[in-house]
């Protein structure tokens, strides 16, 4: 398919970003995760497309590697100025341009507690990036697109990487290592994407229902829906989904 | 003004459900948080409305008392069956009816970890209060309208209360107290706000946008209308709402 846009550009890139960035930093993020001392639960703080990779690291994270994750509430941090005891936390900030001054506030508190920071960025010379004890830098080059693709899937990449790393299992890591070929797979069918869009032409409002490890990506595309189409997509869990307008108590699975 | 149905008997009970739930609760749970053993942070297992107040908890008890609060992912303890180790939690469960078998899940995992548990409840013969260490029954009386009210506030006030407790302020406990007599003056406006929500009566679709303590409002506002007007409501952070389609780094200020 010819790449006509920046946003196409960045799309068709992924797989390339994601088999560069494994072989560019795999090892030093294995090296990372020996650093980081003990640490009890994970804070994130994220906003946008990068909460909903801190969204993914709350599943694979706990999944894999038994750690809760936390998704920090920057106000906390800046508006009220009454920042949370950090006692046990890994603090993880999450940031495609490492500039937001709120993301950065939340790192710069768990400094000054003395708690382990580490951040994932696309600018590793950002003000997150310096303010971090670790940085993961995501390699996806310029994000030119109003929309982001390349970074979310190389900060989900990361997320999976350090799940798999922190679980001490050879297979969850050689699973990881499928990844690019598995997105290079995914955009092979783009053609019967397009056709089945055509449906949803007139679209006004719709809903993106997802649970689980896909609870991120329900989100994320509701996003997308939003800043590409101005389209009121909402995202829900399947769970609150179907609790709908109707309270009685269910068995609401899983979120 | 009348009562007319269910929904507005609830709403115009808040204040006295308020103050009963004070009256006969403040000494109890000063003696539960005296009791609970030393945590780091907080889980909390909530769906809906419950959420809601879970998400105000985050706010009010990391500002009044410096405790940390993630949001439980039920579908890692109930889907997945991979529950994160939750050393250094206080695992606390929110459910009006107590039923909802995956938010028991979640409290039953922490007591198998031997973590102290609670549950914040309108039904202290649950399930989820028969798995908690300490139960807060929330004493709303039976709910009869589709709309949770009453019990949200209920719930709201449970959380403001334990935040006062553990911030060991008089000040705070003292303003706590007052909530009753705020929420009374609050639905004295009442005429005046039907006026005003006239102008809204051909309205398809809208955002709502709180920030901080009232982050959690702008989600049950949202569920609210939702739940019963079928306007497809969404619920923002201003942080997040002002970001928008456009992903330059802005001064975002607070969720």
């Amino acid at each position: 398919m010819p790449t006509n846009t920046f946003l196409e550009e960045e799309i068709y890139s992924q797989p390339k970003v994601l088999s560069s960035l494994l072989e560019w930093e795999l090892e030093r993020v294995e090296g990372i995760t020996g650093e980081i001392p003990e640490f009890n639960y994970v804070v994130i703080a994220a906003r946008g497309s990068s909460d909903h990779a801190a969204t993914y690291a709350q599943y694979v994270w706990s999944s894999l590697a038994g750690f809760p994750v936390a998704l920090a509430t920057p106000s906390l941090y800046t508006l009220y100025q009454t920042p949370p005891r950090l006692d046990g936390a890994l603090v993880v900030g999450v940031s495609q341009s490492g500039q937001s001054p709120d993301i950065v506030a939340v790192l710069e508190e768990g400094r000054r507690q003395g708690r382990p920071t580490l951040a994932i960025t696309n600018a590793p010379d950002s003000p997150l990036a310096n303010t971090a004890d670790w940085v993961i830098p995501i390699h996806a080059g310029p994000e030119r697109s109003v929309a982001a693709t390349k970074t979310y899937t190389a900060q989900l990449l990361v997320m999976a990487l350090l799940g798999a790393l922190w679980s001490g299992s050879r297979t969850h890591l050689e699973e990881v290592k499928q990844i690019p070929a598995a997105v290079a797979r995914a955009l092979e069918i783009s053609d019967e994407v397009s056709r089945r869009a055509e449906r949803y032409r007139f679209m006004e409002q719709c809903v993106v229902i997802g649970r689980g490890f896909n609870y991120a990506t329900a989100f994320e595309l509701a996003l997308k829906l939003k800043e590409l189409t101005y389209v009121m997509a909402t995202a829900y869990s399947s769970a609150d989904f179907r609790h709908g307008p109707d309270t009685r108590p269910s068995t609401r699975a899983c979120r």
